[in-house]
């Protein structure tokens, strides 16, 4: 080992969401040195699901770093992590061995917000299945909607879905004229309520956002219903963004599946006022790892 | 006997819903002999709790009505059930014995609107738990809505809930000015929008309704977020009215729980033309009794 090697530092990010994990470790000039991906990593799932899929994730990105067990142990670890508020998940996380010199744990959405504003003060929306508001202000966190579907969520996928298909049944039985978008809808449910209701039973929020595409290509289409649904939706994300600016958040990104499709939907003011975000949740956690190890 | 007891018709009308039961015995002349009430009667808890229940409310009419079974074997019967559309449920009610001179079943929604029109062609739109409009016209069956919450049942109870909860949540994190009834909304869940989460994951169309006469009394004393809520419900109400007249319906009844309540807010040609009831779903049990045996 050289003794340049000997004072390296490595830093290993970690994104857990609920449809994938993603690792990266990079050394202390920013070279990235590794990746990995695996499956699922959310609380919900159980803590050893959850820790199982994490380290799929980081084992990968070493092997292909090529770290010494030496190298290792020298590695700052930070994890962004799907469910983590939920009682008990913490301390059940922290009691699990690990190999390197340190390792903490965030929410996903703090990991995103941390790599999106570099660490810095500041907050981010995310629209996707679900949708939310976060940041960090002067050593405050800030938190607006993402109470879960249907409750909250607003302009979410699974929101744009249940809309979608509320119109859909409302056009079925002549309450509604029915659009391109409507027709599609109750094609998926071969013209039946019926088949919406047996859907609903078994649904999601997931399931509900599987027609957010649908409903964005017919709005960009100039459907009359896919219009006002994108626009309902979109005000709401308006809504979250100036929540956060009015909290004192200095700069608000907008992240998600539906950020890009929905961007041109937002209000001039909102749309003036994003910023693009820096980086990923993964390099989100890396922050984490050098702020929680000294090295920020 | 005498030679005119031997001539008496009698007709019981059941009317089982997802809240409770009621039967009625009356003679052809519409005299009421009997009445009787039980708990639960829908196909969801199954076609054995329900019959029971249905039992057991006519056998209280019977009893209070003091019929022999000479008497009870000339009984002609009409029930309007909960769920009679689920697969199976029909067929399975009607392979159990009964002791009357015949029963016939049709829907608890399809009775009720038998005996608000007095059997002749005509629609009503229930506004309660759920929401849904149906009719008879010509011999066509005219249905609009009902298809469940949240996908459907647009103005019903549940549907005031939900948003008075969505609104509630906005207003706790600053998206929405915090108006008295959504003061009181996150007063239930004592101020935690944890608590208003771990609701929701237990929480039905039925528990959503509990707010609705929260709603109600705050929409009518003024409140900005009661009031928004409460006019979008009966613009939806109004729409299920009118596409009923559209199909053809002669009449329209607004009936359930929350027509009263609603009916003040509805748009004045709607008002204008709905009709009073003529009798409940028992009474239209009865006609269905009287019209399946050739009496009326």
């Amino acid at each position: 080992m050289s003794a340049e090697a000997e004072y390296t530092q490595y830093f290993l990010g970690v994104d857990g969401g609920g449809t994938g994990c993603r690792a990266r470790i990079e050394n202390d000039k920013g070279a990235v040195l590794g990746q990995g991906f695996s499956g699922p990593a959310t609380t919900r799932l159980g803590i050893d699901e959850a820790w199982a899929s994490i380290k799929r994730a980081f084992d990968a990105a070493i092997e292909q770093a090529g770290l010494s067990a030496v190298e290792i142990a020298r590695i700052h670890a930070g994890v962004g992590l799907a469910g983590i508020g939920r009682k008990g998940a913490l301390e059940a996380l922290q009691g699990i061995p690990h190999p390197f010199a340190s390792l903490h744990y965030t929410s996903d959405g703090m990991g995103a917000c941390l790599g999106a504003h570099s660490g810095q003060d500041g907050a981010i929306v995310i629209a996707g299945t679900g949708s939310i508001g976060l940041g960090f202000v002067e050593g405050r966190q800030l938190r607006v909607g993402g109470y879960g579907f249907p409750i909250s969520d607003e302009g979410s996928g699974a929101d744009l879905g249940l809309k979608a298909v509320q119109l859909a049944l409302r056009a079925h039985d002549g309450r509604h004229e029915k659009t391109a978008l409507l027709s599609e809808v109750m094609h998926r449910f071969r013209n039946d309520p019926g088949e919406a209701i047996a859907w609903m039973d078994r649904s999601s929020a997931t399931d509900y956002a599987t027609f957010a595409p649908m409903v964005m290509r017919h709005a960009d289409q100039g459907d009359a219903a896919g219009r006002r649904i994108v626009q309902g939706a979109a005000e709401q994300v308006d809504t979250l963004v100036r929540a956060l600016y009015e909290m004192g958040a200095p700069q608000v990104a907008l992240l998600g599946g539906l950020s890009s499709p929905l961007e041109a939907w937002l209000a001039p003011d909102v749309r003036r006022r994003l910023k693009p975000a820096d980086g990923d949740a993964v390099w989100g956690a890396i922050i984490l790892a050098k702020k929680e190890s000294g090295h920020f």
